[in-house]
């Protein structure tokens, strides 16, 4: 019963890389947060500490700010792809290469007379898009997975929502509810069947289709809406294959004023920390190929 | 030389309360992070563990919630003020209170058409409003101290930022900057000198104010700047007799890409976390009265 | 080409539970946080929003304070079990239920005479241990993982560390280092083979051998390291079959004080935040038996 | 009615700094998190943008890594003063200096044999001790303040604690407690009112008399152990001329488990996250003199 080196991967984490277009009086702004993780043939690293076959973590850093700047790239999911295929291309030891990244928004300031600044920003959260890429193999047999998504995407609506008819057991003390809030924080991927994107422009549709569809059905519990979200997102994007929602049901509990006299319809709510309902689902084509190593989060981040 | 009681006061804080106004098919929200604290007669409470002076801090977050329904307010300020008074006009051994509040923002959902949706809406951050109400003593004598703030704005400038001319010691190694990135992430108070504001037009005002500045100010360190920012505030809002900024030098560095034969013209830029430069500086009518107990934070939240 | 719903789950997460054990003067603390997610038929929830087989977060977690009580169990461990086990065996249309669990660490209270006190205690950190276990499956046929771990074990060796003989790259401008600080926030999980196990001491061997091997191995690379640290563990413990490790590299700069006429040997560091290096490995024995769902975080806590 | 600058500072705050002292095979370590903050004539600086005297951020940091090297010192207290020491001596336009640090402890780890690793640590928290100076003004006028404290000081008592014989108003139903479980996570800061001091051994017996009294005290209230603790701080350590206390009442709520037919006497309770109770008290000599600006936070780490 042998001890052996089971899968293995590294890189560096969390570089900071912010992109200032300047070729115009009106610059543009791009504000991420890169991670870059390889898997390869690094056996010997780690059963005798030979590092002949690691590319620094170091060298990682450096080539993901030189190419922030080489690299032709309109969208981040552009640059992140370039990233990966570098590393899986042109490092000898590398096999796979996984590129995580956030991006996080600035919208622009306007000046007295409600016009745009040219070069002054403020930072607007708290959703971050996310976008996670993937690239194994050599030559006509490489594989790329793109993983769009959004983190921290916060909705709440204040009625349309119910949940009542659920099951009982000797522990079910809950009363059913007719008009509640509900809310959350929602942390979505949405995984890619082609390279054919217009990528931001996906990432407005997916967005406003998770947006409008919480905002739009009457819910008869958080299950329901996300599965809706889903169908939503694949309906609006063709070139998505599969979405994984995350939801933290954020209980907001009407408060009891009715022992102070005071009649409360649904008007004041406690907005609790923890515990929280936690409700993950996906929705996928049925006819949806293996997803591969799409989803092994590097660093959580994504 | 016998040890005493100094100065002590006591609360309930983060209380998290959320309203909703669904009078209408259109409802409005607000939501807030309260927290108030008490002084008064409550030294039994210490020296002997006499209670019969405390009011719970439990009773304190109830008054909160029913208050929030009962207290005739449309803005902030008024359910601060409301709040305050109570505790010091109807609890006995009450001689100040001090409310402090975080109001978080939220955006209505836009539909398919573009229409605004009458009950969901995404949350908008990371910036924070905030306001703490100190009223402090009885009848004619009663004072009032109102002080607004926002906290985490994050304001990005990519130009019109230099750096150069500073004093040298034998520690300086630092490079001149002729054009940078100035970013920072604002905290500031504003005491207002009158209770006689419409509370949230001069929150509008000022926050425009800041912006506006530290957009369109050439700026020559972070500190002209703030004094800038301090001054407009005073010019736009003539109620605020004095405010605090509080800013974070975000620092920007350029990556040096020279070496790999890359020329970084102010494009790529590491964010860096710590450590960072702070800036705190008061801008003030010179006439302005004694502050009081207006700055003295309970939770630090505000 | 059908939309359908995928894998899918819910539960009560982040439940903060605290027993205490007071049957003799001499009280014991558990300080726990406890989520619980379950799998089984929950079709109809998601597509025509049907509760009818939803037994709701709130009595999830209502049982797990319940079992805090009534389960006999002396480690984390057990009750895990007796829970996990109860939501699969008592609740109809559960196929599957996880528990998840953080354990917080506290520390007697020694007086003036050096005695340990009966009845407080101050917390002990970072480090958390954390316990996962995923019940699934009826009668016979039922299978159990239990998967221990540790985070946020920060430990850090002042020498006995190099990092030399790397690849190199166009972009590798990191110098070779004969003598460094390494430093890592350990995050680790070890999965078992059986259920016959003393669960209190097998963490004690467990944490003892990754602790001792990282201090007592001359390093090469974190990579080493970890693996070194893997072999311990399955070496220390039998019962373990697979140990997954992730490290953040803590980096720990020595600062250039040659510049200012002073020389530093190794002495003075800047302890960075980001970005970090971060290594992931696994060790196992060459026969483990598949995994199944025992990795499958839910909350990402553990 | 002019607009003036008031009271202003600036600095370099969180350069975190680690010093290892390897002149013999037991190394030593020190873990700080240092900020350092600079009062002096600085107006020109807000007003007019003229930099000539600013010592930069950047210098300061400089300076704080170079005197972790070239000051002699043992204790951290000494790093500061000497730190505060030299901005007020040596940069002329400076004429108040205050450094503030976080220092976090490091415990040797053991190996197989018990004995204590030479050069390996694991962190230990939560509680992180903290210090502030403040050096103002030349020569024989120089004034110097030192702030001893910590902060996430995390203690629980499972009995010995009560809460009754409160005020009650319209909004009070909380029910009496006779006993209760009571825990805080502390903030407290020591104005010491001499420099001859011996710092480590002043932190160990001020934290050993916070911890006792906490524990021994059968407490009515967390307002009268509060006062307990800071007169026990006072006589153990008379050094120390006034204390600050800052401490949440971190709720722990009994679980109301009758309803499932199980007894819940004081065994398992809740950990609530928010609101909880926020008790802040002073206990100092009657004749300490003026505290100065001893207290005035800069970074509000300390």
């Amino acid at each position: 019963m042998a001890i052996v080196l089971g899968p293995n991967r590294y890189g560096k984490a969390e570089s900071r890389v912010v992109r200032i277009q300047r070729d115009t009086p009106r610059h543009e702004i791009r504000d991420l947060n890169v991670s870059t993780a390889l898997r390869g043939w690094f056996d010997a690293a780690h059963i005798e500490g030979d590092q002949s076959a690691v590319l620094p973590t170091d060298s990682q850093k450096q080539t993901v700010y030189a190419y922030a700047k080489q690299a032709a790239w309109d969208t981040t999911e552009e640059y992140a792809l370039t990233l990966a295929r570098h590393f899986v291309d042109d490092i000898e030891p590398v096999d796979t290469a996984r590129v995580e990244i956030e991006e996080y928004a600035w919208e622009r300031v306007t000046t007295a007379d409600g016009a745009e600044h040219d070069h002054t920003w403020v930072r607007r959260g708290p959703e971050v898009r996310t976008v996670a890429v993937t690239v194994s193999g050599a030559g006509a047999a490489q594989r790329t997975w793109v993983v769009g998504g959004v983190k921290d995407l916060t909705i709440l609506k204040s009625t349309g929502s119910e949940f009542r008819g659920f099951l009982q057991d000797p522990y079910t003390v809950l009363e059913p509810a007719a008009d509640r809030v509900m809310a959350t924080s929602l942390v979505a991927g949405w995984r890619f069947s082609t390279l054919e994107v217009d990528w931001d422009e996906a990432y407005a549709s997916i967005r406003q289709a998770l947006v409008a569809t919480f905002a739009n059905l009457h819910s008869l519990a958080l299950q329901q809406t996300l599965y809706a979200m889903g169908r939503a997102v694949l309906e609006a994007c063709p070139e998505v294959a599969e979405i994984r929602l995350s939801a933290p049901n954020k209980h907001h509990f009407a408060y009891d004023l009715a022992r102070f006299g005071i009649e409360n319809r649904g008007e004041i709510f406690h907005a609790a920390d923890r515990p929280y309902g936690l409700i993950q689902a996906t929705v996928m084509h049925d006819d949806a190929e293996d997803a591969g190593p799409a989803w092994e989060s590097f660093t959580g981040l994504v």
